[in-house]
């Protein structure tokens, strides 16, 4: 029953810009709602502490294929993305539910293995399942898992803190995952034009690794702590080191630039990046599915995570009129794209 | 990549069993974590008070039909039906998440509609939005919504705590909302094999209402703080007081002896059924989302429900050796069937 009106095709305005248009006109009713929708999470003054609540929904053939995906990869990789937002908050998380639709093609053992995914990563992670739905789908496997987390007030890590003269940092590596992927997908690909081909992924445990198997900072979150150290603003990469830090310095009205030789990449995401013909550092400010963390510090706070292993300072955060930029390893300076991958690859 | 191992088929288990399956060995990691699977909601000790967290998962095709459901009506009702389980721990709800997976046959102003739904549920229940997620889909549309609450740990109402004497009361009344559907189904029948032909709704807006539109029963627990009532056990009547009645009386480990005379009904809905060629009670015991609150009272506390209106006594609890039975107006006593609608019918 669809009426006569005028229609508006969604990617006109793009998931963020949806979000927006949908969400922006709330007020809220409870004094314990200090943040809604905008940052990794939403957060819930209970007093003493704070409640951090982060959801993500998972689709077969968006998310996921199946055919290189084992069920319990899945089952700990929608785990750990979702906790990752938590940890972007500087929280800690405590609990989570995990709903799913599913058609009768999956059996028992099949979600026995989907679960004991979901069991491994609460139990490296110390969070416990409370609750879900399960039901049918006409189609494919669905996944929703809610996150909930336990943070300090005081110690909270936004989007929207990030000050001029703050160093931009960042956790562990990028573009990994994003070429586990493209690996994937080639072998899938050899294999669907000639089935007795079996995959050749010797040597490239670290990519399909960190593609289907990724873990969360929960450690960075510890050393925050142990340090006594507190970002001034943060965020997860789960969609590229650009993207990300477009939307941090849109909350937080600054711009930024970053240094080309600040962002780690992985020696065999060099070697694999060349073999698919790819700039290793487009994969990596590109690439997406990482789940590091981006965030920034006060430059008093440097002695806290110089000698860190696995952070690393890639820039500072600038004024907003100077915008996003990135200075490369060949010396010139260009306009970082706020884009994900097809789009970068199109300007690029 | 299957295994070529044995395979159990998902409904030799059923839903509940399924999730008692894969969830059983869980160990708690928190001692926030009060409980986990198994109630209305997962209970989170958070000091003073203690958060309640409840999530459903709706899917299309399966749980709603958008030829007869406006997505305004949709959005309101994915809202309600988990603040229903909100309030069926004696919780009041405070925020909620909202994700879905889309395809692009749905336009922004659709999209808005659906939101208008989700804001209105908000502002009738004073709940704040934060957070969600919007994704792709690759067929129909997927809603998943959690509900998260506050409540006072003296006072929730589990549904493991009904004793032996306590009394059974319902609110509301039961059957609109399946029979509802069966007139929204007939209509959509009739139009896809004439589409000339209008939809015949007169005189059936209460039903219709109760399918489309339902509310969670709020008042109830307001009703209850005011009244200084604490139910011993709660439970809320999303799939029929009968299989609702089994999950009370299995978690407190007691039986139930429920007359037939105490089942409050509409008057159209007693009509509807009779067109419909169905036995009001057995729409009212089998139907389905009715979203009303079924909870044990002790029978000390009879004066603080005897006066209120919407509340109705309906039995009482009974040693776990005597069963689940029905008294009927006839006079007879029978085993209540644990099943929904379709073992009901076979049974029947």
């Amino acid at each position: 029953m669809s009426d006569n009106q005028e229609r508006t095709e969604i990617n006109t305005l793009g998931e963020f810009g949806l979000i927006d248009h949908l969400t922006s006109p709330i007020v809220p009713h409870n004094p314990s709602t200090l943040v809604g929708v905008g940052d990794d999470a939403g957060v819930i003054d209970n007093g003493e502490f704070v409640s951090l609540v982060s959801t993500d929904m998972l689709v077969e053939g968006i998310h996921f294929d199946l055919m290189y995906t084992p069920l319990k990869h899945l089952g700990y990789k929608a785990v750990t993305t979702n906790l990752s937002d938590i940890y972007a908050m500087n929280g800690i998380p405590k609990q989570i539910t995990f709903s799913m639709a599913l058609s009768n093609r999956f059996s028992v053992e099949a979600l026995e293995q989907l679960y004991a995914g979901i069991h491994a990563a609460c139990d490296r992670y110390k969070v416990d399942l409370i609750g879900g739905d399960t039901t049918s789908s006409t189609s494919g496997l669905v996944i929703s898992v809610t996150a909930i987390g336990q943070g300090e007030k005081e110690k909270l890590t936004y989007r929207n803190g990030a000050k001029v003269g703050d160093l931009i940092c960042l956790t562990g590596d990028y573009g990994a995952a994003y070429l586990g992927l493209q690996l994937l997908e080639r072998e899938k690909q050899i294999y669907l034009s000639n089935p007795d081909i079996q995959p050749d992924l010797e040597g490239q445990s670290y990519p399909v690794g960190r593609q289907l198997k990724p873990e969360a900072r929960k450690d960075i979150i510890e050393e925050f702590a142990k340090n006594k150290l507190v970002p001034t603003s943060m965020i997860d990469v789960s969609d590229g080191i650009s993207s990300e830090l477009h939307h941090l310095c849109k909350a937080s009205n600054v711009g930024a630039f970053l240094e080309e030789s600040g962002v780690p990449i992985h020696p065999e995401v060099e070697m694999l990046s060349i073999q698919f013909n790819l700039d290793p550092i487009t994969c990596a400010l590109s690439g997406g599915e990482d789940y590091e963390l981006l965030f920034t510090i006060d430059p008093n706070d440097i002695e806290k995570v110089k000698y860190t292993p696995g952070i690393y300072i890639a820039g500072e955060i600038v004024d907003a009129k100077d915008g996003i930029k990135l200075h490369t390893k060949g010396g010139n300076i260009h306009e970082l794209p706020s884009q994900g991958w097809t789009h970068f690859k199109k300007e690029a």
